[in-house]
Order: structure tokens, then C-alpha cells, then sequence
């Protein structure tokens, strides 16, 4: 066998069944053996950041790694931005990345970069990079990558094409992984002896700590002390919500939002969890959500065994059988009149079917649709956002779509971020995604409008405007989409959005309802806010 | 002043005058700076390979470097591959890259990386690259870096949100260029040696030497030796060319095209060009296109004074006044029948206006179209390809006729690569940008299945094809020009593009026109050649 046959055998034998693509000359061995046999679905994007943001979704959803093939160093940059998505939500993830044969590189052909090698890309945002130094060591790469990865490492293969080319040894037998480690009995005791304390605590989950038994355990925590069970502001793996789920309230993005959510805590305990620190700094406030004297303190890191420690604490506050606060399920009538973020809300909560997922790359549109779906049928979401990156919404929505086929993904999509990865909507088409997006068109990148309230004398003027509005030309979704071959259409009012969102869910495979949204009073509200406080 | 207004005011002192940008949260301080007064021209672009594309193409056409606001370390990754085709291409650019406020980086927000900074990646396709460390030496580096670019290089400053607000002193004035080195009279004498042994010779221009003075230095050169004069396989900067200019030769891309319009050649004398080695080594062929014995000799790189070198040498073999041969202007009728790459190009050769400038991503479509051209009114002519990733044709189409909005630019895109950085479309009809796109549609990456020919046994098969075919669905041009923006419409035959072309570019502002086109039986006989000869 060569290079490329022994990597391809290393990662079938490790159970990974689906490839996302984007492929060059140097990748061509793979997409041969690929080819030649039917163990792989080979799903093909037209950019890369398409290709990683779908493993990334993919990956989420099935705690298992796809593969990706992405060319050279500059088609693994066009990848990074999902990449770093996926690193910092620590989404099991196999990248293989091909070069030139290395032999030829000193010779600096074109893709051969100014100041480096491509390992010096892949290793920034991998966990875990190497590059293959023989066809053998390719092999032997991609065995360590695919077990590595399981455990919720993103691992990034670098394989020159004589690598593939040379004849290798079959890859090596990976030792079954070990599990996570445990955490210490100190940590679970100075857990269990926070929430016993009478302070207002918040018990704050992240990553696989958002679903299943983890989450159910953590509930019954809650309910047993009186703690607030919080989410990570950006969910990483996927967050289990819904009618008759656990309340669980999610640390809002925006600084000023997560300041007031946060404020008179006293302490909060993480579970798998990132801290609630400010995306960015700004000029003399803090850098925390948190209020200064509110104690933070990590009983199970993402890395650790959190199934088991919060088994553990949940024995040491006898938590089992409490009574858990659950969502309920929502009521009433079809939303009529103008379409707003409410009343899609009101149509998701309602029509949503049972063990859908939701995908929410809405934005600063979303926050009422968000709050709404709360009491939707039970459904699984997601949010891309764990590396700040926006343009992850409709690759990851395409993932999961990839991932769990029988199931709906509806997914909420802005149009500014929207438009950084629209060739997704070619690879929904082809692979008949079973996707409902629901394109919440405001006409400006609204964030931006509130960072510049921050840093602005007076009103912004019409050339501040021009770097964060999208309204000259207005972008067609419906047109775009039809391009893509994504059936669309557009919904003019509450009741004709709830009529075309219900048609969508009843018949199979991607479809786009572009909504035109105001900028809300709300919103501009905090605009004022904010610059008045800066 | 602060940092930001430090920043900016050394930019706009070192005479830069127009901003490509996709801004965020740590940009924002020069989103206000830009829109305080009226000395910088600020495009914003969807996506980040629109905007480093589109100041490619600026800097090309200007000889001037525009400057780019990217967004922390996802942002600047998004624009890499486009940043690694013009540091290939010694386009002069200048990068703004924001990042969190120094002291928050350690707090471990979204943005920052899992494995290391932002200049790790900067400073890979960066030929100079440096983050600020105070708000003060903001400024020193926007002198530093607008000074550096100018003289051809791709410069990036990564700069911390507290170095924008806080209090800086105003930016150091710069000495003026010295300019390019001179190369040594040994390099001058080599190279008439060489012109003068008798062997057959091929003279290789590159950059600032394909167009101007050092175009029509070199051609004499080439006249009065009996050399061929030849351009570089994707010319930096860009080539003039069209009726009345001096006949060049463009070394093929493609390995076996290339290897057989350099066999015979005895050696080949270089002047600011690129070797011509092969963009991927293929098993068991050779590296480099030249025959394996033939010398190669660089009289001037890019980095020195080619004009001066050139003039030298013109000098020493007394070629002034040589008699250069030139193109003649295509004549006849406006081409009829099936459209297809031939018909195409005789329109283009019939109709281009003078000045005009052609941009060429047309990729495996384009041959028959850029050999007709060479007959078309004398124009220049841009390709983006000096790095090899794809997907710059739309960005540079757009940066080309923002630097000269009084020229029409024609630009040919391939479908495949045009799919990368669609949203260029978009800046261009927001700008009114003069740019007239032919989209060369033929539903395939058809370079891949010339590389998968190479490695497959037998024919390929319907798997394979699913990653190196865009046929499912096929991709509606017109409308997802439409959605973005730009009016669009479909040639259906020879006669219907000419009328269509004719009727664009006797109207300003953006108009695609989507050309369906056959996969030819050229091409497809080279595929079963390099099968056959793997």
C-alpha cells in the first residue's frame, strides 16, 4: 500500500465515516481512494471555511471526528477562522492537509509561503499538528490524530505528496482510549461545600455538561441547593432545551447584558465551562462579567471527566430526585401581523418538531427568537461562536444536517455573517440537507454599530456608517439562494412567515425563508446607553 | 492624538488614500477616524479575502499600497490566501490588524488563539510584520510600514485595542525612498554574454518589467539578439499588452504545456520573473519545465532597479532602436454560432476599449480567450494566480477599478474559483466599480480531474467525480449576481455574448454575463495523455 492508502485505513479502522472537502492536486491520492470504495461520505464545499465549520457541526453532534481535506497552506488559512471555532469548542475534528512533495519546496513553487511552512498555520489553532516525515509516518499520523481527536482534540495531519505516493506500512492498532481523567476528590468537596454555603451561586455548564445524564445531574445540583443553573454564553458541543428540559439560563454575550445577568452573584462553579469574561476590553471598565468580589472556581474542566464529577457532587449533596425546575411547553395562537424577532419566535416555538436542532447564528436579531424557543418541542442547539468567528452558522448547520439526517435542523442565520460562508448553501443543496434556514435580514453588521456608540463623540455619520452597513445594495436572499439552488422564498408578515415555515418543515431537504427585521428600539437603546457610559 | 489618530494620520501623510475592510469590535477606533474626515476612500468588503484580493489588485495597478482593517486573528486568516498571492506578487500593502487590549489577552476571550498569537500568522505571509507595543509606536509602525510597502513589500501591523485609545505622540516622518538597488555591472555583463554565445534564448520578465518603459527596453533586447521574449507563468504586477505592444510569450502554466514550449531552449535570462518550476512535483517527472540542461541566469530580481538593469544591458548589446515585433489589432466579424472559449475571445479582441484592463481568473477556460486578446486594443493585463490560490479574480477585478475608476476592467472568472470570493460582487455594485465580468461557467473543477488523471487506475468514477464536479446543481450565476447586486444575464450563443459584451461596456458600473462552455476535446485528450504517461 502507499502513503495515502495507509492514512485512509487508519482513519476508517478509527470509525470515521465522512469527509468534508475542498480538494487541489496535492490531496489527489485520497480523493482516489476515496473514490475506489465506499467507506466514506465525501461531501465537497466551495471554500474551506464551508469545510471546517461543517466538521465542526458534525462533529458536535456526533462526539465523533469527521475528516477534512483541505489544499496547501492558503486553502487550511481560507479554514482557520471555523477551525478556531471548533478548537476553542473542542469539537472532536481530523484535519488533513496536503503540500507539496517535499523534495520540491525548496524550489518555491507558488503555494510555498514567504516566511514559513504550513505547519506554522496548523499548529496555532490544532490542538494537536504534525507532518508526515515518510508514507509510513502518514499512516501512523493519522491513527494517532483520529484517536486523539475522540477525546475532543482538533488534530491536524500535513502531507506532502510524496508521502502519499511512497509505498508505507499498514497504519498501527491505537490502544482503546483511557477515558477522561477523574477529577479530585478536593475539587468535588470544595464544589459541594460552595453550594452548601447560602451564597447566591451559580452552577455554569459547558461543552458535554449541556445534555444527557451530565445535564440532568447538574439540574437536580441545582434544585437540591438553590444554586442558578447557568450555560456558557457560547454552548460548545450542543445544548439539550426545550419543553420539559432543564431551565437553564445562558450568560448573555453583550457586556452590559452579562454584567446585569451576573450581577449579585456571589460565586459561580464551572463545569466544562469557559469564564464569563468580556469578548474584548473596553477603554476603563472591567474585563469580566462578573461581579469584583464573585468567586470563580473550575470543579471539572472540559478535559476532565464531567459525567463522573458531577455524579460525584450530586452523591455528596444527596441531589438525586430533586425536583427540577422544567421548561414548559408552548401555547396559544399562529403570531399575526408585522414580522418580528417575536413573532418568529412565537411560529418556532409552536411548529418546531420534536428532537429538532436548532442552529443560532441570529446574532443581535435572535434574542427574542431565542428566549421564545425555549418552550418549543424538545430540541438540541447549537452556536458556532466559541472562537468569536462569525460566518459559522450555515457550514454547521450543513454538519449537523450531515451528522443526523433523520432529524430537522432549522437554523437562524443574520445576513452579515451569513454572507461570509453562503457557498454552504451549494453543499445543503447537493447533499439535500434537511435545513429550514431562517434568514434574519437586518441590513447592517448591528454589533458594529454598538462598538462604534462606544468609541464616538456625537453621532456616527454617514462614512462611519459605510464600514457597518449592508444596506446599499440591499442583498436578495432569495436570489442568492435560488443560485445556489436552495429553494427560497420571502415572508412579508407574522402569518405568512408562519405559513411558509410550517410548509418547510413538512417537506425534505434545504429551503431558506429570507424575514426582513427592524433594528429595534431596544437595541438602539443600548446604542444611547452605551455611548453615553463610555 | 491617540493611537488610532497616529496610526491614520502616518498613513494618510505616507499618501495612502484608500481602505479595503471588513472591521469589528477592535477596529473601531479607526472606523472613527476614517469617518471623521474625508482623506480616505473606505470600502467595506463581506468577506476578508474580498478585501486583501482587492487591495492586491490596487497595489498592483497604483504601484501605490492601499491599506486593509482586518479583524483579530479570524479576520486576518480569512484574508490570507489573497495575502499570500500578492506577497508572492511584491504587491505593496500595508495590513491594520486589531487585536484585545494587551492586558486582556491572558484572560483567554473568544478571539485569542489555542496555540499562539496573531503574529504567528502574520508574519508567514508578512514580509514584514511587527505588533505594537505601545500606543505611540502605533504610529512609528504605520510610518515604518507605509514607507517599507511602497517599495514592494506586504507589510502588517497588528495593533491592540489600548494602543488605539491611548495617548500617543504624533507618527516620526519617514526619509524618502532611496530607491532599488543597482545591480552589479558583472550581472549587466553575464547577461550580454549570454545574448551573444548563439544558443537559443529565452528573456523572462516579471513584474514591474512586463509593462512601460522596461517592456519596451527588454523587447529591443529580445529584437536585436534573437532571443524570445517571455513573460513569467502569472505576471506580478501586470503586462502590457494588446495592438502596438511588443510581442511576449507567457510560460504555460500547466507542467506538460509548459514543458513543451520550453524544450529547445538553451537558457533563459530572468528579469524580475519567477523560475518556471512546476507548481506540484508529480511522481517521477521532472521539477522544473526547462529542459535539463538548460542555464539559468537572474540579471535583476525584484528587489533591485530592473529598469536600470535593463537599460544597462540594452546598452551593452546596442538594442536601442531595435526593430520590436508587435501585435497586430484583431479585424473581421463579430463571431457567430455555439458560444464557446474561441468565440469568446473573438469578441473580446474586437470590442475591448482601449486602456482597458483584463483581469484572469478564467482558469482551463481561458486559453483560447487570452491568446485571442493579444490582438485587442492595447490594454493590461492582471492575473492573481502568483501564489496559486484560487479565488482572487473578483477581488482584484474590484481593487483594479477602484485604483482606476476611469478605466473599464474586463475580468474573466471561472466559475469554480469564482465561487471562493463571491462576495466581491457585492463591493463592486456598493462602489459602482467599472468592471464588466465574463463568468466562464463549466461546471467542474476541471484542473482536478487533470490531476486525478495522474493517480487513478482506469477510469474515474462517479465518487470521484462528486469532489472535482460542480454539476450538482449547477450554479445559477445570474441570480446570485442579482441577489449581490450586480445586474446579470446569460450569453446563449457567439452572437448573443458579442451583443451583450458590446452593449456592458457601453454602460458604467458592475454587469456579469454568464457564458455556459463545454469542457473541450483538447482538454480532455491532455487528461488521457497524462493517464497514459503517469
Amino acid at each position: 500500500m502507499n502513503g495515502a492508502q495507509s492514512l485512509f485505513k487508519a482513519l476508517v479502522d478509527a470509525g470515521l465515516t465522512t469527509c468534508f472537502a475542498n480538494p487541489g492536486t496535492s490531496e489527489m491520492q485520497l480523493v482516489y481512494e476515496i473514490g475506489r470504495n465506499d467507506k466514506v461520505r465525501a461531501v465537497l464545499c466551495l471554500q474551506e471555511d464551508v469545510v471546517t465549520g461543517a466538521a465542526d457541526g458534525y462533529g458536535r453532534m456526533t462526539g465523533m471526528p469527521a475528516f477534512t481535506l483541505l489544499h496547501v497552506a492558503s486553502g487550511f488559512a481560507n479554514g482557520i477562522a471555523m477551525l478556531h471555532n471548533a478548537g476553542r469548542a473542542n469539537t472532536p475534528l481530523v484535519n488533513v492537509v496536503g503540500a507539496n512533495a517535499s523534495y520540491h519546496q525548496p524550489n518555491f513553487p507558488e503555494h510555498e509561503l514567504i516566511n514559513g511552512r504550513i505547519t506554522d498555520f496548523t499548529r496555532v489553532v490544532s490542538h494537536w499538528s504534525a507532518e508526515a516525515r515518510s508514507a509510513s509516518e502518514l499512516g501512523e499520523l493519522g491513527a494517532q490524530a483520529a484517536a486523539l481527536a475522540k477525546t475532543g482534540k482538533l488534530c491536524t495531519i500535513v502531507a506532502p505528496t510524496n508521502r502519499h505516493w511512497d509505498e508505507a506500512n499498514p497504519p498501527p492498532a491505537m490502544p482503546e482510549a483511557q477515558g477522561l481523567p477523574r477529577v479530585a476528590g478536593e475539587a468535588v468537596a470544595t464544589a459541594a461545600a460552595m453550594l452548601k454555603n447560602g451564597r447566591k451561586t451559580g452552577l455554569v455548564l459547558g461543552n458535554r455538561a449541556l445534555h444527557g445524564a451530565a445535564l440532568e445531574t447538574a439540574a437536580e445540583i441545582a434544585a437540591a441547593t438553590g444554586a442558578s443553573l447557568l450555560a456558557e454564553t457560547f454552548a460548545s458541543r450542543y445544548l439539550a432545551r426545550g419543553a420539559g428540559r432543564p431551565v437553564i439560563e445562558t450568560i448573555p454575550y453583550e457586556f452590559e447584558m452579562g454584567v446585569k445577568f451576573l450581577s449579585g452573584f456571589e460565586q459561580l462553579v464551572f463545569v466544562g465551562a469557559a469564564f464569563p469574561v468580556a469578548t474584548f476590553a473596553y477603554r476603563n471598565k472591567p474585563m469580566y462579567k462578573t461581579p469584583a468580589d464573585c468567586a470563580l472556581f473550575t470543579m471539572a474542566s472540559v478535559s476532565e471527566d464531567m459525567d463522573d464529577a458531577l455524579a460525584r457532587l450530586s452523591q455528596e449533596l444527596a441531589a438525586a430526585g430533586a425536583k427540577v425546575p422544567r421548561n414548559g411547553r408552548a401555547a396559544g395562537e399562529a403570531p399575526k401581523g408585522a414580522l418580528t424577532a417575536g413573532s418568529i419566535g412565537q411560529s418556532l416555538a409552536l411548529l418546531m418538531p420534536e428532537n429538532a436542532i436548532l442552529v443560532d447564528e441570529a446574532a443581535t436579531n435572535g434574542m427574542a427568537i431565542i428566549e421564545a424557543t425555549k418552550q418549543a418541542a424538545p430540541h438540541d442547539y447549537l452556536n458556532p461562536l466559541n472562537g468569536g468567528a462569525i460566518g459559522g452558522g450555515l457550514p454547521m448547520a450543513l454538519g449537523a444536517a450531515i451528522a443526523c439526517p433523520a432529524r430537522k435542523v432549522v437554523h437562524l442565520q443574520a445576513d452579515g455573517s451569513g454572507m461570509y460562508t453562503v457557498q454552504a448553501l451549494w453543499s445543503m443543496a447537493r447533499e439535500r440537507a434537511d435545513v429550514v434556514i431562517v434568514l434574519l435580514k437586518n441590513d447592517a453588521y448591528s454589533i458594529l454599530d454598538l462598538e462604534l456608540a462606544r468609541v464616538r463623540d456625537g453621532a456616527a455619520n454617514s462614512r462611519m456608517m459605510a464600514l457597518t452597513s449592508l444596506g446599499d445594495p440591499t442583498l436578495d436572499w432569495v436570489s442568492i439562494a435560488t443560485g445556489l439552488g436552495v429553494p427560497a422564498s420571502r415572508a412579508s408578515s407574522a402569518e405568512d412567515f408562519h405559513a411558509r415555515f410550517k410548509a418547510a418543515l413538512g417537506s425534505k431537504g434545504p429551503q431558506l425563508i429570507e424575514c426582513q427585521l427592524p433594528i429595534t428600539a431596544e437595541w438602539r437603546a443600548l446604542e444611547d446607553y452605551v455611548q453615553k457610559n463610555r
